[in-house]
C-alpha cells in the first residue's frame, strides 16, 4: 500500500496551471512559480510527443541562464539558436534567417518550437513557428517581467517593417505559457519599470484590485502581479481573440505611446511611452469630463512613484505625433478608436478624430512641459 | 407593375456560386464562368464595405488584361502592384517590398487584398494579406487554369526558401473565390497541360466521372473541367482544412514530384513533375499489387494522350531524389505518406519508409528510360 501511494504521488504533476486562457477551440494554461521552467520538457509531453524541440532563446537568457536552459532541454533531440537582443530581430530577413536554420537542423512538423525570452523573441519565434511549414506549435517561456504579465499571453506574433513596430505579423496561440520568476533577478531595472507600465496599464482598464496592489504593496511580489495581469489578459482574449474590439482596451495608452516610439526613433523604451500614453489617456479622460479628478491624481501618482516616465522625458512636437499617429495599425480607416477611463478598473473606447487627437495632445505637452 | 418586376430583376445578383466550400466557421462560394470578373467588385461588396482595394496583379495578366482589370476597379479606391511571374516572386525579400507598397498606399485593416494571377500570385498574395497588420480579407481571382482547378481554391498561402518550395506559408481562408473563363485564353498551351495534370489528379484520387471525361471529351470544356475540380477540392478541404490527413490525398503524384522539380532545379515544371509523379504512384501501386492494370494503363494512356510529362524528360538520379524527399514538408518524421491508388476514383494513403520509395523509384526509373 505504501508503495502504491508513493507512486501515485510520483506520478502527479509538479506544476498546475495557474491561469487558463479559456478559448473556445483550444484552451490553455499558464505556468507561474520559481522553478517551473526546469520542468518544461515534461510539461510539453502533457500536449503533445514532439520529435524534437527547436529552441529560440534571447542571447542574454543564454549568457546568464545557459546552463539552466541545457539542463531543462536535457539530451532531448534539440536544437538552439541565440536571438540577439533588440527590435532588430524582428525582421523578415531575420525571420528568414531563422526558417533557414530550422531546415538546416531538419526540423519538421513534428516539432515543437519553445521561445525562450522576452517579447523580441517570444513575437518572433511565435511568427517564425506559425509560418514554418504553414505552421507547428510553440511554447512561449517568458523571461522578462514584460513578457510574463503581458506579451507572451494571447496568440499575437510580429515582426517589423520600415513602416513600423508589429506590422507584419499571425496570431498563433501557443500550447501553453510559462513565466518562471528565477529569470527575473537578473532583469535590468529599465525593464522591470517597462513591465510595470503594462501592470498599470490592467490596473486601470479592468482591476481596481490589482491597481490597488500596485499603489499599496512596494517592493513588489512580482509573481502575484504576474498571476493577476496574467489572469486580466486572459480574459480578454477569450473574449476576444481576434482583436476584433474588446482586446482594443489593452491599447490604453498605446495609441501615443506607438506614436511617441516612432516620433523619437524607438529612442524612448515601450514601458515610458506607454507611461507617457496613460498620462495623456487619462489627462484627456478628465479634460472630457468622464474620469474624476481623484482617479486622474492616483494613476499619475503610480505612474510616478513607479518612476515609470523618466524626468528627463521631452515629449515631440505634434507633427511628429500626428504623422506616427496616422500609421497606426490599430487606426481603423478615418479615426482612431482611443481607448478612455471613466473611472480606475474600467475603460471606454471613443472614435476620435486624428485631429481631436493632436489638438488634446498639443494641450497635454504644454501643460506636461510645465509639470501636470 | 412592370417596373417593380424590373426593379427586382436588376437587384437580381448576375452571377451567383457554383461551388461552395463548406468550412464550419466561414463557408465560401466560388464563382465560375466567363464576364464573373467584370463584377468582382459588387462581389466583394456581399461580403464587406472596404475601404479600399489592394490588387496584386500577375505582369503578364496585367500586360494582356490590363484594361479589363482597371475597368472592374473602376473609381473604386484602389491600389495596384504587379508581380512578377515566376517562383522569384515567392520570397520572403519580394514579400517585403509588398508589405511596403501596402504601407505606402496606407492600406488599414478595412482593406482588402485582391489577387489576380496565378499560384504564383495567389500564394503571396494569401500570405502577404495574412500577415499584413496580422490579417486582411484577400480575394482570389484565378486566372490560370491551374489556380482555377486547384490552387486558388483552400486557403493555403506561401514562400519559397532556400530550402525549397512553399517551406514558408499560412492558412488564410479567401473571401470568396472567382474564375473566370476570359482570361484562360491568353495561356501558354504548357501551363494547360500542368493544369490538366491536377485535373487528373482529382479524377484519379477522388472522381472517377471527372476521369472518364477527360478522357473522353477532348477538346476539353475547361469550364466543366473547373467547376468538377473546384467541387472535388472543396469538399477535401471543407473536410480537412489544415491538412491534417485526408487533404493529404491532394498530395498523389506529388512526392515524387516535388522531389523532381527539386532535383532538376526547377528546370521540369510542376506539372511535368506531377505528371511524372502520378505515372510513379500508379506504377508503384500496380507493383504493390493493389491497383488493376486495366486502371493503370488509363492513367498512363490519359497522362500521355495530354502530353502532360514532355517525351525529352530524363528522370534523376536516386541520389538526387533522395536528398529531395528527405526535405519534403509532407515527410512526417520518419517515412513519407505515400498516395496510391487502388482504382481510379480511388485512393489509400501508405506510410512508406524513405528508403522504400527510393528503391521503387529507382526500378520505375529504369523501366521509365525503356520505356513505361
Amino acid at each position: 500500500m505504501e508503495e502504491v501511494a508513493r507512486g501515485i504521488e510520483a506520478s502527479l504533476p509538479r506544476f498546475s496551471p495557474r491561469v487558463g486562457v479559456i478559448l473556445e477551440d483550444r484552451p490553455y494554461p499558464v505556468y507561474i512559480g520559481k522553478g517551473v521552467f526546469t520542468d518544461v520538457l515534461s510539461l510539453v509531453r502533457r500536449f503533445s510527443e514532439p520529435e524534437g524541440v527547436f529552441a529560440l532563446v534571447d542571447a542574454n537568457v543564454l549568457r546568464l541562464h545557459g546552463e539552466a536552459v541545457k539542463q531543462a532541454l536535457g539530451n532531448a533531440p534539440h536544437a538552439l539558436m541565440a536571438v540577439p537582443p533588440g527590435e532588430g530581430s524582428k525582421s523578415l530577413p531575420f525571420l528568414e534567417k531563422v526558417l533557414s536554420e530550422m531546415f538546416a537542423h531538419r526540423v519538421n512538423r513534428q516539432w515543437v518550437c519553445l521561445a525562450i525570452g522576452g517579447g523580441v523573441t517570444g513575437d518572433l519565434a511565435g511568427f517564425a513557428a506559425s509560418v514554418f511549414m504553414r505552421g507547428i506549435p510553440v511554447v512561449q517561456v517568458a523571461t522578462t517581467l514584460l513578457a510574463q504579465v503581458d506579451s507572451a499571453i494571447g496568440g499575437k506574433t510580429a515582426v517589423n517593417t520600415a513602416f513600423g513596430k508589429n506590422l507584419a505579423g499571425t496570431f498563433h496561440q501557443p500550447l501553453f505559457v510559462l513565466s518562471d520568476g528565477a529569470f527575473l533577478h537578473t532583469l535590468e531595472p529599465a525593464q522591470v519599470r517597462s513591465a510595470m507600465a503594462e501592470a498599470v496599464k490592467y490596473g486601470v482598464v479592468m482591476d481596481e484590485p490589482l491597481f490597488s496592489f500596485i499603489e499599496n504593496c512596494p517592493p513588489f511580489d512580482h509573481e502575484m502581479i504576474v498571476e493577476m495581469c496574467a489572469r486580466d489578459k486572459a480574459r480578454v482574449v477569450a473574449l476576444d481573440e481576434r482583436e476584433g474590439g474588446l482586446r482594443r482596451i489593452l491599447n490604453f495608452g498605446h495609441t501615443l505611446g506607438h506614436a511617441l516610439e516612432k516620433a523619437t526613433g524607438y529612442a524612448v523604451l515601450h514601458g515610458e511611452a506607454v507611461g507617457a500614453g496613460m498620462l495623456f489617456a487619462s489627462w484627456l479622460s478628465r479634460k472630457r469630463g468622464i474620469l474624476p479628478e481623484a482617479h486622474y491624481r492616483r494613476i499619475r501618482q503610480v505612474i510616478g512613484q513607479l518612476e515609470i516616465v523618466p524626468a528627463s522625458l521631452t515629449l515631440p512636437g505634434g507633427r511628429e505625433v500626428g504623422e506616427a499617429l496616422a500609421l497606426d495599425k490599430k487606426s481603423a480607416g478615418e479615426g482612431v478608436h482611443f481607448v478612455l477611463t471613466p473611472s480606475i478598473g474600467d475603460v471606454s473606447v471613443e472614435k476620435l478624430s486624428e485631429i481631436e487627437v493632436l489638438e488634446a495632445y498639443r494641450g497635454f505637452a504644454d501643460e506636461y512641459a510645465r509639470g501636470l
